[in-house]
């Protein structure tokens, strides 16, 4: 299933092993997180980031607090476990989704052991249904594309966002696998470079065209005509369709809407949230003004300059022309055809 | 008349010293230009930078031809200089304007001797006249900004990027003097930084309140309601009111037009190019990948990623609200109000 020349998460021997996203494109760095802590500093620290990664980490991490409990306190650890990686970041729905998943294991009436085992085999379950729910998404929004097509991305939703092929990136992956051209312009998407760094890294591993972009350059580059489609992943989809999404997704679909292009998000039905009626209601986190004020070990602005730096963004639905999932395409007006695939899970 | 805690050029002892900006905020270093390659070369690696002060600096490199030319070869030194430095940098047209006016000085019918003076003067009142037109745009300017507004602003359009006092962070500056409170949030402005860099540490410097946010933000801040107007200066205003300015300038003005905030041109007539009937005939430069793929010593991308990088883009008349000059506030419809001013030049 996994046709990747990396991977981005494993569970072996009672370990997790992550790739850790901080050191692409330089390093390609395998590192264990042996403890809940572990996970918790590796989802709040980037280690691993992107919304469905997010959620498979969160996942494993709990199987790990299970697998290492004392005798008579799997419950309990695994409980606290929840509770604590809930607040490692506050803004992909994908986090608690997988959290309550792993929740409700508890709710079974059996041995320890046996909890311990379904715990692990939950986690396992979460990251095999990432993959193939984006291998759907991919062959859903590949009929998007035509051929020859040049796709730009904001960010990073790619492999490297989920447990394998991606969402945004499944799409082009999936258009390519059927034969079809595809260039990517991929936006480079300061102020954490995951454009840069992670996007142009896993298209090039694959031999799929990319061209790294300022973000400043997104909008120019539409106006001279080359841009056929955006694709973006996604944070958490309200019930309305608004959609969080990385800082600078609004702004590139604006800019979209301008010359009249198709915005397309592509996610996996655990990215949205029905509980949130509106964006207003996503709770946006606020990041590091360090993150803006160097890089590395480079300082690029006055040391005690005020930052702003939120870490995502909400785009309204109306500037959304359709959204991927692994269920189907969904068109606007999002709350009906939202509330339809709300209604197919059930 | 210069107020700043700092200059950008200055001539002194036949001699051309400019701030090295490459360096700013981390050191305030000046550097002697001693020939026209060396000012050839700071114009174009930007050790200065912005149209206005592009302009003074040419005007004192052709200065320093004249003056070390020798004997019987002061207009052939002269022209010769000219026509290299129009090559340094293709966009901004105060490069060319400020190279024209010196060249017209050469029709003198006078002395070499006299001839060097003359030239050594117009390149001194070229650099006198900017502080003073970016006064004029500042108070005409300033008659837009209400006590307590939030200025929204891209790349550096402050002292640092003319002789003195600024063209858009003039129009700040003399608000700030009228006794306006005025905050502003500068856009970092990759992929050379010079919001982080430049903007912020002049605003810091002048104690004007400054909070710096990644490119990316902008469009979350309007969304918020926290933008009262955008000011941005111009590196080339075409007859009917296209802008081209640093790359980001266009993506951010339909940001503005589509929460329909006022997005402002600030720039002296300098900056108006009457032979260029509209934006798409403005050369746009594209500079080197490696300004994308690397930050200082930071490798931030594959090495092998191909890369575009515009250094400027081009902003339609249609979402310019209105272009501050020194003679006065032009409204829309541009053809006409920039027809006008060009009368009042004759």
């Amino acid at each position: 299933m996994k046709e990747q020349a990396f991977f981005t998460i494993s569970w072996k021997d009672e370990k997790i092993i992550v790739l850790d996203q901080r050191l692409l494109p330089t390093e390609e760095k395998y590192v264990e997180l042996g403890c809940v802590e572990e996970v918790h500093r590796a989802i709040r620290n980037m280690v691993v980031r992107g919304a469905p990664l997010i959620g498979v980490t969160a996942a494993y991490g709990v199987a790990l607090a299970a697998v290492k409990a004392s005798r008579g306190r799997v419950r309990s650890d695994v409980k606290a476990a929840v509770e604590f990686l809930k607040t490692s970041r506050p803004t992909a729905v994908n986090l608690f989704w997988a959290l309550e998943r792993m929740e409700r294991v508890l709710q079974k009436d059996c041995t320890e052991e046996d909890l311990v085992k379904c715990l692990v085999e939950e986690a396992r379950l979460i990251e095999k249904e990432d993959v193939e729910s984006n291998q759907c998404i991919g062959e859903f929004g590949a009929e998007l594309l035509k051929d020859g097509f040049r796709v730009l991305t904001h960010c990073n939703a790619g492999a490297l966002a989920t447990a394998g092929w991606g969402t945004a990136l499944g799409v082009v992956r999936s258009a390519v696998a059927s034969g079809k051209r595809v260039h990517v312009y991929a936006d480079e998407t300061r102020p954490v470079l995951q454009g840069a760094r992670l996007t142009a890294w896993e298209l090039m591993k694959d031999g799929i065209p990319v061209t790294l972009i300022p973000d400043n350059a997104a909008a120019f580059l539409m106006e001279k005509g080359r841009v056929d489609c955006v694709i973006v992943g996604a944070d958490r989809i309200a019930a309305n369709g608004d959609v969080a999404n990385k800082i600078g997704t609004l702004k590139l679909a604006i800019a979209a809407r301008y010359y009249d292009i198709p915005f397309y998000v592509a996610a996996p039905r655990s990215t949205i949230d029905y509980e949130v009626s509106c964006g207003e209601e996503i709770p946006i986190e606020e990041r590091s003004p360090d993150e803006v004020k160097n890089i590395a070990t480079c300082k690029i602005a006055p040391c005690d300059v005020g930052v702003w730096n939120p870490a995502f963004d909400v785009t309204p639905a109306e500037l959304v022309t359709a959204i991927v999932t692994d269920y189907g395409v969904l068109a606007p007006p999002f709350e009906k055809s939202i509330e339809r695939i709300r209604y197919l899970e059930r």
